[in-house]
């Protein structure tokens, strides 16, 4: 396995060399002013990614998981309602880990392929004279389903409703990605993790605190230590860690956010959208649909794709792994079998998106499916090639 | 800061190169078979490292402090008794975590710089003849004094007073570097990471679990999903993760434990052993005395080292991080100001372990402590030369 | 620039993350024993790549250039005549070199696109009773314009002429992509560098001489010190150089051969060729053709391809790079302008040849030439999925 | 091998963690205007490491030897008369490649341990009343014997003759760690390589050329093509090389120099003066003498140290090799058992250059010489507190 194609799978990401070399540290003590020297940067770079000015931003040596951890945990209390929609593998995690910590769940069960029904959020929410819901729980990109949801919709239905609760958004898949508007939506608590739009190993869980969430720190009842965000503002105040922190992975999020500020957050989310429409232009191209069911839904991070009837989904990721060395995502929960993924965030290039789509053709067609070889490709050289150019004559 | 000295701090430790091109992997699929080549072998090898065949190791995504949340909400419940004593910051913290958790702690407030009072846990637990106490912890290298317990006493003691609790150990700086023995002392749950005696970069929480540890899983009440060891138990089956893994860490860890095992684990105690007599010597030589109050107590990864009253120790780190660019550790909590602290763990050599020494003794002298100027390199070298001697004629 | 698209420049070439590692080395004592350890098994490995039992293989910190330069100066003597074909620019370089050096060169002229002329090299030989030339010269592949030569009709035109005259050959871009027969041709010396089929950095100049060859350096009176083979020679009995050797590209190299083997050589020249026939056959779809006159004189690390009259070749290679950040190779000397190059040896899948094909067909209609999107990728993944299916089919 | 101390060879030294990672870069097209973005500052940097600005640099990929071939063959003709002194095994070789390319050397035997002796050189060349004498050749630093001479004594010999001839400097383990002043001391050809004080691993040959050099590129009939300084004067006009540069080393190399000059380059030279001073004061602690005659002489980069008569000095290094992992040099030539070499050139630090005068001082009591155990570290460190504490009284 020495040769190295990239991957298609909606993260862990294809990881740029200066990334992989910033998080391979040798050891730095973290007790020392140095270390100082990469928490704040990476701490303030976050910020700037998530487009917030006033929200506290928290990095704990764990995952995505862990951040949702993190969010609940700090802020409620057993027995406590929240209201979550679930319409995808994320969305019933989160739910799930919810209601395995003693949470009430207003759970609205909704299509998978569908995004986060705002009406849906807006009535229950105003039902909810007494104010007992306490979160509300968005999942931004569905990551299992290639659908991305509408979170200044929610905030707006949470407005609409006069309603108190939090507002928590998992951001995994699209933070660093796709546009994401910490302040502007009025988000209190945002989720993310290295492994995704920061391009880096998995081992952080990122998680962003609105002022109105620190608020619920001291009443929160649930218990957490190892999460425990009263801990880390404490330690933060003297750039410390409550222990030992992973202090390359650290580094390397310095410099991720330096590298998507210093390309600009507009031309990352463009760059992930050209790469996404190439790949939508090749599926189209080939006949098949995707999982997401509206054009304004598509993730521009991740494509779910239906395959016929009767087909095996999952064989397509298990032949391309096999014959060809290059890693697809399989459909998972409601749609496994049903869809295949492919993962185009992250550090991607057209030309390297190419080549997966080149390869999914092969598989395709290696499977027996009606795929003309070469179709794809070329509905996606299209699309490249002129937007590239439109870029380049922008420019001129 | 393009000139690197080793690091005597007790953790992260100096890192082998190998270690950390084995870690710094390109992204692989976890969800291929391809992970389950790493992921088998460096759980094979973790339980070697443990001198155990029965136990189930589970690595998190995590630190250490993520290793005792992982022991206590895997086997407890909220108002559940458990023993611990407390001899220093590390012991301490895991009281601290326990009571935040809703346990109720029967703690043994004992001397920092004694090591855990196998007698007083025997009393205690012999008391209990309700057998309201779960589980006994005990820190088996407490970190921040350089007290290294006994903790087949302590297991003793519980037999003795013929008590079912389980059995916790923090070998979070022990494990890799100095005996342990899971099976041997019918240790319940193990708890280490990867940064000490594994000697790899942060990020890796690992807990191994007794066959009765694991029969506690399903009646414990405290919430956990990240560190849910049935989730993971789950997907170990499949050679995967209930989320992200830290692929790379994971790849070091598989390196990491075919090297000990490679060097012999009893040859990697050895070397802690003589490294860490050359440094304890040179203590002696300078007329300075450790926080460890006995020899059996004196730890192989980390010395603490009592300055003289009126002498603010911490300044001696201070001085070396500014001046020489070289990292010790500081005093924490009751000892702080009191002691300074030389890790000596992981991958360190004779060679390196003398120009700490000899960094120590330029920083005292610049400070104005009355040490002669090579007086401990010397007592150092003359440990070195001769223990190597021995092993080159013992060889022959 | 800190995405990274495969190159497609025919040399230096892609580099696996193995060799790249084993290549960036810390500092090595290269006068102890370990740098033995290196430089037998990498000496040794090339022997094999080589097919040959009998030569001796020195290795120096240079190029291509450098081992042509140790060559011709360790055989020969001012005035000395040669025999050498000219049908593209690095057989051109050589004869020049030859020239600057005093040599008296022979030099067939022969059209670039075509191979080495076997039949010219025995008449002239043949005509050559006196025996005043002493060497023979050919290029296997000339990387300028994507030719392969029968090194074998060139020694049977040697033994035809009965002429005692040394074969050099410089087998930089085909040694270790595809077959090379040391002994089985009878070659004097074979010249290769690090950075081709050996799949390093540039930095190795390697030079495999005969028995026979090795006999020419005393009598040789060409003036050389940083390239003779007798310091080389005296050093290697030591396991030691005669100056600093680069020793992490000679671990590389070490690993190299390592891996080559491991694959089999035979499997390793078919995979360049089911590469390389996967570009063919889009050429052929895109209605153009090699510079290469005949199929048997294909090139299986290197197409150099005609565009048609009137269009200037090398913009296809500097629209590439600007717009696509992809490197493909311009022509050289009498083909500038007439021909761009793709390169496909050394670290490359039939996926990374997918992305070089489908960037070529973008470049060229951007340009304004009339060529279908996606045909050229259509062609080669039907052959990529059909050889490879045989493959599976046999191994099944 | 896992475990790395430090090395004291004098080179390839110790390398920075920052110069090992710009090194090992992927591979980039080196015909791309990518790279002239490397090249150009490569080159600008080592104009002011040599403290020029009218010399022409060259970068080969070869060593310091090829640095050697490339000074007398671009600029001297077979039969030409050279001047140049031996005195230790680097001025020898440099001798002797000049015989064996067919110049005549006027040698000036000089004792091992001495310097080049200005006044010698100064008689011959005024007796040199035909002006036969071309090029002057001395070694700045003798590696072998630890000495460095004084370039401006021989500039003001060679105008006190006023003689015409070329004044060529070996500067290979001087240039970047010691005092070098090319158009201070009207150097017409400066030689050095990348692994010494710049601190990169072996595998690039630097000449600079004064503009009275290049004027006698033309006449030079030595033969070269490869070390052809014409070729690459045309190729970096276009920012190409005439062959396959190492790009990696050479972006290496412009982070070296930023490095340097970040540093300021007398703050270079004061820190390896501080080191050696250091190792020099632990020789006197020992008893032992050094191989240079005079204070003057004493080299900032390797101390060549006499041991006992009738003592191997050779066992030291290997003993120290096989017992303490730790790499010392070896005497070489007429000094061959008689002394060993601490290299103390390049990356090294205070705390690093205690660990080796610790292990010398281990080996030298292991091997039964009189030494006492920290008598030269006590030494050391004396000096280096006190230099230090100036330094830091001087910022304050």
């Amino acid at each position: 396995m020495y040769m190295q194609n990239p991957v298609f799978i909606p993260g862990p990401t294809n990881m740029p060399e200066v990334l992989r070399k910033a998080s391979d540290m040798p050891t730095l003590d973290h007790r020392s002013p140095l270390f100082g020297e990469i928490l704040r940067p990476a701490l303030a770079g976050v910020k700037k990614v998530l487009k917030t000015e006033t929200a506290s931003v928290f990095v704990f040596p764990s995952t995505g998981t862990g951040g949702w951890e993190t969010a609940i945990t700090n802020t409620l209390s057993p027995g406590d309602r929240v209201l979550a929609a679930r319409y995808g593998m994320f969305s019933h995690r989160w739910i799930d880990m919810c209601q395995r910590h003693g949470l009430k769940v207003d759970v609205i069960e909704s299509v998978w392929g569908g995004g986060a029904p705002a009406d849906r959020y807006e009535e229950i929410l105003t039902a909810d004279t007494g104010h007992e819901i306490k979160a509300v729980l968005v999942t931004h990109n569905e990551t299992a389903t290639g659908v991305k949801s509408d979170i200044g919709a929610i905030r707006q239905a949470i407005d609409a409703a006069k309603h108190p609760a939090l507002l928590f958004v998992d951001g995994v898949s699209s933070i660093a990605s796709m546009d994401f508007r910490m302040d502007g939506w009025a988000v209190d608590i945002a989720i993310t993790g290295s492994q995704k739009g920061f391009m880096l190993p998995a081992g952080l869980a990122i998680a962003a605190f609105s002022a109105k969430a620190l608020e619920a720190l001291d009443s929160a009842k649930l218990p957490r230590t190892f999460f425990d965000v009263r801990d880390m503002t404490k330690s933060y105040a003297n750039n410390a860690y409550p222990y030992t922190p992973a202090v390359g992975l650290l580094n390397g999020l310095k410099l991720s956010t330096e590298l998507l500020l210093a390309e600009g957050l507009e031309n990352v989310f463009a760059r992930h959208r050209r790469i996404a429409s190439g790949i939508r232009a090749a599926v189209r191209a080939w006949g098949l649909e995707l999982c997401a069911k509206d054009e304004e839904l598509y993730s521009d991070t991740v494509s779910a794709i239906r395959t016929p009837e009767g087909f095996d989904a999952t064989s397509i990721v298990t032949h391309a792994a096999r014959k060809y060395d290059v890693a697809f995502g399989v459909g998972l929960g409601e749609v496994a079998g049903k869809v295949f993924r492919i993962g185009h965030l992250g550090s991607l290039t057209d030309v390297m998106a190419l080549s997966g789509i080149a390869t999914a053709e092969m598989v395709m067609v290696d499977l027996g499916l009606e795929i003309t070889l070469g179709s794809g490709v070329a509905a996606a050289q299209d699309h490249y090639r002129n937007v590239h150019l439109s870029a380049v004559q922008a420019a001129a």
